[in-house]
């Protein structure tokens, strides 16, 4: 998408709900005469034509393909008017809303393209609204997190951004840095006094953004857990319990998904969201069990699935103690690992149902590597799966080094330029302290001040706004 | 859905757009107060309460779950206000267009519900609309039908019947009978002649009510396979084009669905459109290839899916002719079966290569079963697939005595009421012809008419109701 060849203006349209039966469909348009092609197809074009903005238009969209029956009806239908600036994009836009049903948006969207408008790319329309003024790039990204965010906890961080928190923040960090550069400015046209730089300049400013920008670049980590999520993976030998425990969290804290990906894997898998943060959850019973057939190719995948993973669930029957099998996995698993005792209730119930022994590792040693961690649970009852989850929490979030904040970067291009922006920010302050020339420390602010920019998109590479929107659903 | 316990200005709420990422989301409420309930957790409650009917109102939906950011904001929506009676249900409503992440969509719901809202039944929007009179029965059916619809000429018929067309020849039937009615009993108040009913009594109108009723009635076979699809099943021995032929026939007629179902089945399934007609497509390639592992089970549904299809795509490599197994199949076969010679384009490019008798049944009679018809095609060229196409068509449409107009019939509901309405003109018309006393006429003509008063919902049974709205969507 390329600004130089872009043509705003042009009529766009797509389908902009999911592609399933449900009650409501919508399909959007936007663009120059848009209301006017509309209206070409429409049971009441006089209306249509007439709206105001901000209106809803009842009718009947007119001129499907011919069918047997030769009807030309698709659908009865509600038209939502905007007329620009007063739209989501900036331009004049008519959303139509007609049944749900695949079949229905589909040709409502064929006709569409039959009538003179253009199939939209992905996020077109947040990017015509990010041309047109109507959002910055830190609103328009946090648009396409609350749409793929999976936790409450992730659509909320994401909706702070789109209400303008990191917008802010970022605004308020530039105030400080063009207040420095006005001051040293004034210093360089008006060089009455003689003193050095170092007496005359505000330190306290740049050295505020500095740490305002330290804090926002580490927040990267944190706002990235709640977004892509983490791995963890249950393993342990056959009938310790991987099974039990994969379905009892995922009860307790499914996460919010639809289950439309649906691809068929070798091993059970599913989004949960523990403590809030949306976890990826690995079952590697699956894998054990097609062992006898591909062995090799299981054994294999189950340790590419535990190498990956963020936290490996080992899980040991807390009836039938550690052997050697257990041992061997716990010793040599590289990644943090959660010893979790399982089928509680039935030695706890029954203390003589249980070996003599009380659960322990029994010498299996981690040597070198990450420390771990024992939980006692019992799937069965529910005991000890908080105590599981707020291990897990602090496990993955263990190097975290701020609290999360409303201000939290919402991408990596963003974490990106907020590190550049920081580094010329250091490197102006540590100039100044040196006692360099004026013009140094003005063009490092200046560096920082551009990169700020490409935060919020008032300066921002063409290739850059290309990867951006690429990532958006289409209808976005 | 009892009508002496609903209480219809009840606040519902519910997600009308399918549960998966998308640009946008429906979260529609209706009811008694729905505007006031939606303005508490709405940024700009003035707005939407002064909200003129048919307008779209800007804002947030606040006080979502409290999170460890602890903002109250879930998203920027735009809310479209609709006053009674002019809605969809004909109550006042208002119509969240909110991002469309499964989290928001969930999340928005879930706060309506702790705001004073009921969840919605199924297809409860549209039964409202059928009770406050917006909508009469064929066109509620013929919503479902519309979302529900896999291919164009499916949707069509349904928008036809949502226009209204069945529901006016309904009317213009009831039309006839009335007025045979009003005849009859001008007659039995003022019988001042002693002529005979043969001899008053116009039996024209009545005739012609009978042969539209019949009309009527005999269009619902072709609607139903219009509606529900056809079963077409591939079979034949490994390597006889199955799984090409499958893969061409999606290729070029692949229906409007969703893959969302996504069952996992040991035999390859797929919707695909055959010249209008939504028709189930089989491989049962899938089932040979588990064999192997559990034979017995993959014999008994192989031929299980044979016997419940309505034709049987059996192929036989043109380039191999046909054996022992083919005979016993094509012999036994007792569904129609249309016989398909693969992979025509390498004899016809090269006709030294194929054997040197022509493709031919080779004595495989079919004592008993339907005939069975011959096709040869090439998967690979597309040559053959029309012939192929409209030899299936005219199977499937096989003692369809109408033509398909506008005015046919949306379901089996439908079906029943008009047959009984059918059986009671007939009784009429025949009772007539025999001289007997004109009450019984009169009685006849009575029940005919409330018959047809259930298809479009005037006269019906609460029971009938309940089930007619179960099997919609939810938001509907």
């Amino acid at each position: 998408m390329a600004l130089d060849q872009y043509t705003p203006e042009e009529p766009i349209s797509s389908i902009a709900t999911a592609l399933a039966p449900a009650a409501l469909g919508i399909v959007r348009v936007s663009g120059k005469g848009c209301i006017e092609l509309v209206s070409k197809v429409f049971s009441r074009p006089k209306a249509l034509l007439e709206a105001p903005g901000n209106t809803i238009v009842y009718g009947w969209i007119l001129g499907g393909p011919s069918t047997s029956s030769g009807t030309p009806a698709i659908d009865e239908v509600m038209c939502a008017v905007y007329r620009a600036p007063k739209s989501y994009t900036g331009e004049d836009m008519v959303e139509i809303f007609c049944h749900g049903g695949p079949s229905v948006v589909t040709a409502i969207q064929n006709l569409m393209l039959k009538s003179g408008f253009r199939q939209a790319n992905r996020g077109e329309y947040t990017f015509r609204a990010y041309i047109n003024g109507k959002t910055d790039l830190t609103k328009a990204e946090a648009v396409r997190e609350i749409i793929d965010s999976h936790t409450d906890d992730s659509r909320s961080h994401a909706a702070g951004r789109l209400a303008g928190s990191l917008y802010k923040e970022i605004d308020s960090i530039k105030k400080l840095l063009v207040d420095t550069l006005a001051a040293i400015e004034v210093e360089i046209e008006y060089p009455e006094d003689e003193e050095t730089i170092a007496d005359t300049f505000n330190r306290e400013d740049l050295e505020q953004a500095v740490a305002r920008l330290e804090s926002l670049e580490a927040s990267w980590q944190g706002e990235k857990l709640y977004q892509d999520g983490a791995r963890v993976v249950l393993a342990g030998r056959t009938n310790a319990g991987k099974s039990s425990l994969f379905n009892a969290i995922l009860k307790e804290e499914r996460a919010i998904v639809s289950d439309i990906e649906g691809t068929t894997r070798d091993w059970l898998e599913s989004w949960a969201g523990i403590n809030g943060i949306p976890v990826r959850l690995f079952d590697t019973a699956g894998l054990r069990a097609t062992q006898d057939v591909i062995e090799a190719q299981g054994v294999e995948l189950s340790k590419n699935l535990v190498k990956d993973a963020d936290v490996v669930l080992y899980l040991i029957d807390s009836t039938e103690g550690v052997n050697k099998e257990d041992e061997d996995f716990i010793k040599n698993c590289s990644v943090p690992l959660i010893l979790v005792w399982t089928k509680t209730d039935k030695w706890i119930a029954s203390p003589s149902a249980r070996n003599d022994e009380a659960p322990s590792l029994r010498g299996a040693e981690r040597r070198g590597n990450p420390p771990c961690t024992e939980v006692s649970l019992s799937a069965k009852t529910g005991a000890g799966l908080n105590d599981l989850f707020n291990k897990i929490e602090t496990i993955l979030k263990k190097g975290l080094t701020t609290e999360r904040t409303q201000a939290g970067l919402g991408s990596a291009r963003q974490k990106a330029a907020v590190s550049e922006a920081l580094e010329s920010a250091r490197h102006a302050l540590a100039t100044s302290a040196d006692n360099y020339t004026l013009d140094a420390v003005v063009q490092d602010l200046e560096d920082a001040l551009d990169f700020l920019g490409e935060v919020t998109g008032a300066i921002t590479p063409d290739d850059v706004l290309g990867s951006i929107f690429a990532n958006f659903c289409v209808g976005k």
